[in-house]
């Protein structure tokens, strides 16, 4: 098919980053990034065009989401897991979605020396949230460092963030598989299942588990339980709960089998490639919603019409469909 | 404010629906409900017509939401509450939100002989679901037939709905106070925790709980200690777990009272407007995203890249933004 034609031709500068992440080099793959990240229009149109060139070269990454409330041990698991695999002759990149992170200046990975040791390590790729903007925008620039990483030859791909719900749901929407840590703490599992994060979970792991053996035997039942009850959406997958211990390294081996296993059952059954077929559709239909909403709202007639009209629906002086219809005429 | 410039003058037929519907007639108020659920475009303005002159007269009702799957006893509810409304000096109109219904020839309210006595008493107006289309319109046409029930003089709507979770979405996001009817079974809680339909619920009904005591008592624990895990939405309101028998025509009147308490709770704290409001600029901006996104359908250009771009997103080809950007640049 043709490519898009509002692709700019690439100049030179744009095509050595093109040709500099592809020979996986950590400079032009960093420079990449901050150009997507970057909110001048001529940044935007050259960061499409530098994604175009790196798109045949993505896809083949394990992309798994990682989250869990402050204090649960993500950091300090993520460190231990990148060193394991990297052990195992893997690379790793670790990115982050944290809407937070403008207001408080960066609560995830903005602190590398939270996870010094693999942040050293030539194997691994850690990049904090992108700051600016709606969770939305940080999500569709976290994805498309996603696929950066990708080309620049990483085939295990982390993505953290914060238990709040809503970014959860767009880092499940944009990866393989979606982990929570849990604490063996009474109530951290209610906490998880009213925010609507415990349904979306392929994996559960109780991390700390050493510190207190009964209660993490007590919190995996608990768990177990609620899973039961909550709607899952794989007819192939039943999410596990595993019990773990980051700081003692004890449970990392387990907790990567596992990830084969599900990568392999749902490469078996073709869940995983109609997973990732669905969240690129999804990703596309949003950014065409957001496209026509913004379209919309920047129309002169809409923009003089709307507050009025959206006051007397809600007064009740006119109907929903009334307004709709009077404020969809404008468009012509 | 001014009127929406593209509502037509009406003529003297719709005139003598709107006079007819307000003089509290029932004949003109069937007709006109008529005229709503069409889908011929001259029908659908002069519905948007007659809206307009039932809309001041609009609003001043009780908007009940009830749910439960086929078998847990809504009819033989709802006409025991209608009929004992009735007697209390109330009017009730009896409105239904069954997508199926198309399909299955109309499950919900198709045989008024369900509800025999409520359906002969002239203080009561029953009407199925409208048949045609998807939810969201199914769901619209409901909620204009309540608008002119309301201008009508009907002081409490009862809007029903199946067991199925989105339609339940859209018949809470329309009434003032969302029912859910339960049977004393173990499970069926479970099944409506797993629908998302329990965390929606302002109210929880064991229906037949005559039949057998000690297991309505098993159920109503378990839903008490489900309704604490599940986030609800009012700080004003806990969702209470009531005793019935529609059957026995126990506990209905204790139902009213609870529908009391909940209106008087709401209406002093503010939220019970809110909602409302809240529900109308929903409902105005789910049809403008309709209308945008049936714009952007139609467009010709769209229509021709649309299929190739959506298949190459989906193939990793090309990035969901660059595609969202080619197929809004067409609409110029």
């Amino acid at each position: 098919m043709n490519m898009p034609a509002d692709i700019p031709q690439r100049d030179a500068i744009d095509q050595a980053l093109v040709d500099g992440v592809l020979k996986h080099q950590l400079r032009p793959l960093a420079k990449t990034i901050t150009l997507i990240e970057s909110q001048r229009p001529d940044h935007k149109a050259r960061a499409r065009s530098v994604l175009e060139g790196l798109l045949p070269h993505t896809g083949n990454s394990m992309r798994i989401g990682i989250s869990g409330v402050p204090g649960v041990g993500k950091s300090t698991f993520i460190e231990a897991l990148g060193l394991y695999l990297i052990e195992q002759g893997h690379k790793v990149a670790v990115l982050a979605v944290d809407p937070s992170s403008s207001v408080t200046g960066g609560s995830i990975l903005g602190d590398k020396t939270r996870m010094e040791l693999l942040s050293q390590n030539t194997g691994a790729f850690i990049r904090p949230s992108p700051s600016a903007g709606s969770l939305g925008g940080v999500a569709e620039k976290t994805r498309e460092a996603m696929l950066v990483c990708e080309a620049a030859g990483f085939d295990v791909i982390i993505i953290e963030t914060v238990g709040v719900g809503q970014s959860e749901t767009a880092v499940a929407g944009m990866t393989d598989i979606f982990c929570l840590l849990q604490l063996p703490n009474a109530g951290d599992d209610l906490q998880a299942i009213k925010k609507g994060i415990m349904e979306i979970a392929d994996l559960i792991v109780i991390n700390k588990a050493d510190i207190n053996p009964q209660a993490a035997n007590v919190a995996r039942s608990q768990i177990k339980s609620a899973l039961g009850m909550l709607r899952h959406s794989s007819p192939n997958w039943t999410p596990p709960v595993l019990m773990l211990s980051a700081l003692q390294k004890q449970g990392v081996a387990e907790f990567w089998n596992t990830i084969e296993d599900y990568r392999s059952t749902m490469k078996r059954s073709g869940e995983f490639d109609a997973r990732r077929r669905q969240q690129a559709r999804a990703w596309m239909w949003e950014l065409i919603d957001q496209g026509l909403r913004a379209r919309f709202a920047s129309h002169a007639a809409v923009q003089q019409d709307l507050p009025g009209l959206q006051a007397a629906v809600e007064a009740g002086q006119t109907t929903p469909s009334a307004a709709a219809s009077r404020l969809l005429g404008h468009l012509g």
